[in-house]
């Protein structure tokens, strides 16, 4: 199933996309999509549901992030070989771990908005996973079961403020819209194998990410595993698996982006997103 | 005015400390102590309530987290000159920022869960400042608007994960149990002078910590304008202010926390935390 979330910011509805890929409300069965709604059992009765009977949706509609109401937005640095590389970094022997502000958090095509003194905001396409269950030291082997589904998510970053400005990485990663989400939350049942999806990123129509979570160095089921030794994971918690090559920073010179900028970024069968950058007011 | 939060986790009611030090309920004012109740406005009902007529609450009664619904759990590292000294690391030349999984706290004297694997679980007695109002681009000189009040802060850190395990803070910092946030938020206009408030922590009886928050780098309203430069803030969030020196890793040689051991840590007119060390399950 893909599931979605629609309409104005903070005012989103539940929907979902019907075989025609036309957009059904979802509001007679989830308050939204998030939270308890993620269940397994939650996410069974929306599938044994005949959507076809539900309300059909406007196109042109607004999509908001496809998880309402994030409690923990967790990324993995460094975690494509290739990427670490092009980074100047080591691949790591562990996953690194970081947070985003969940006030980053925005819908696929909501704008970029380019913060103040910014001089390098770059881009970042990553595989999200997003936790339908509970999850406190769970077992590798049982890691896929605390999986609601997966997403696409764009970990804008500024690498001024990630990198020159004091030590830790978060400074540059939380910045209000530097968190677009969906335009789907795809259950896993849909997603026949996580580690082998082309992944891809283009400004201006030219391709600068071209990857495939096939050369990811921890995948899914083991981030699971591992993030929940260090912290309890919630439903509706999401984690950002890292990003392939290509990104601003690993271009010769670097190239960055600038108020009028187009992103557009997808992963295979997750959609596509679209965002112009604007300047902070 | 003191308000808290009581009853059991997940069922906290709102309460305020009346002139005898006894615990009125809240209910009839505020839903929670959170989001749009931190406003200046909110707050300023209460403070017109003739608070004695509101139902006595038990004084044995479970504490919870004084904030409800904590949107974003920022930190400053090093924020103390004399602390970034035995930590061994530079004083720096602007803040440094790192996030708490919002899933850490706890109640003031909630047990500290000593994770599995944990060898470094050591202690930070921190000035938290809670935010009353959505700021971001904030001037300097407007920023104390933005501040609700403040709280007593245990910034649990294990020291092996943080610093040992790869890159970031954060897999460190937001272990469950690893912000017991409280007892009170005291509202500004209680607290005379931020930067000048005796703050201690002491361990089985022992005092380990015991500084002023004069020492203080970089203070509150600086913090909030700062921060406000890189992210919203939100009425709810919280910001904990860096440690003074003291703290486990610092002492020669180092000093961790086991099974048993017992936190106690304050803040001069903010309450008193207690916390027992346990194993996690």
């Amino acid at each position: 199933m893909k599931l979605l979330r629609y309409g104005n910011p903070g005012q989103e509805r539940p929907g979902i996309v019907d075989a025609q890929g036309q957009v059904r409300d979802l509001s007679a069965l989830v308050a939204d999509i998030g939270g308890a709604a993620l269940s397994a059992e939650s996410l069974q009765t929306i599938a044994n549901t005949s959507i076809d009977s539900l309300p059909l949706v406007d196109r042109a509609v607004r999509l908001g992030p496809c998880v309402s109401s994030v409690g923990k937005f967790i990324c993995i640095g460094l975690n494509y070989a290739d990427h670490a590389a092009e980074s100047g970094m080591p691949v790591p022997a562990e996953p690194v771990v970081f947070m985003k502000a969940t006030s980053a958090i925005t819908g696929p095509n909501d704008p970029i908005i380019k913060p103040r003194n910014s001089t390098k905001l770059d881009w970042e396409v990553e595989l999200g996973i997003v936790i339908g269950k509970h999850a406190s030291y769970v077992e590798l082997d049982e890691a896929m079961d605390y999986i609601a589904g997966y997403c696409v998510i764009n970990d804008v970053s500024e690498r001024n403020f990630q990198l020159e400005r004091g030590g830790q990485w978060d400074k540059g990663k939380g910045c209000d819209s530097f968190g677009p989400i969906g335009p789907y939350l795809v259950t896993k049942d849909e997603v026949a194998d996580p580690l082998n999806l082309q992944l891809w990123l283009k400004v201006n129509g030219k391709t600068f990410q071209d990857g495939s979570t096939k050369h990811m160095v921890f995948g899914p089921a083991f981030l699971v595993h591992y993030l929940s030794q260090f912290m309890s994971l919630q439903p509706g918690d999401v984690i950002s698996t890292g990003t392939p090559p290509g990104v601003g920073l690993g271009q010769n010179p670097p190239v960055y982006l600038h108020e009028g900028d187009v992103v557009e970024l997808g992963i295979e069968g997750m959609g596509i997103q679209k965002q112009i950058v604007v300047n902070a007011q």
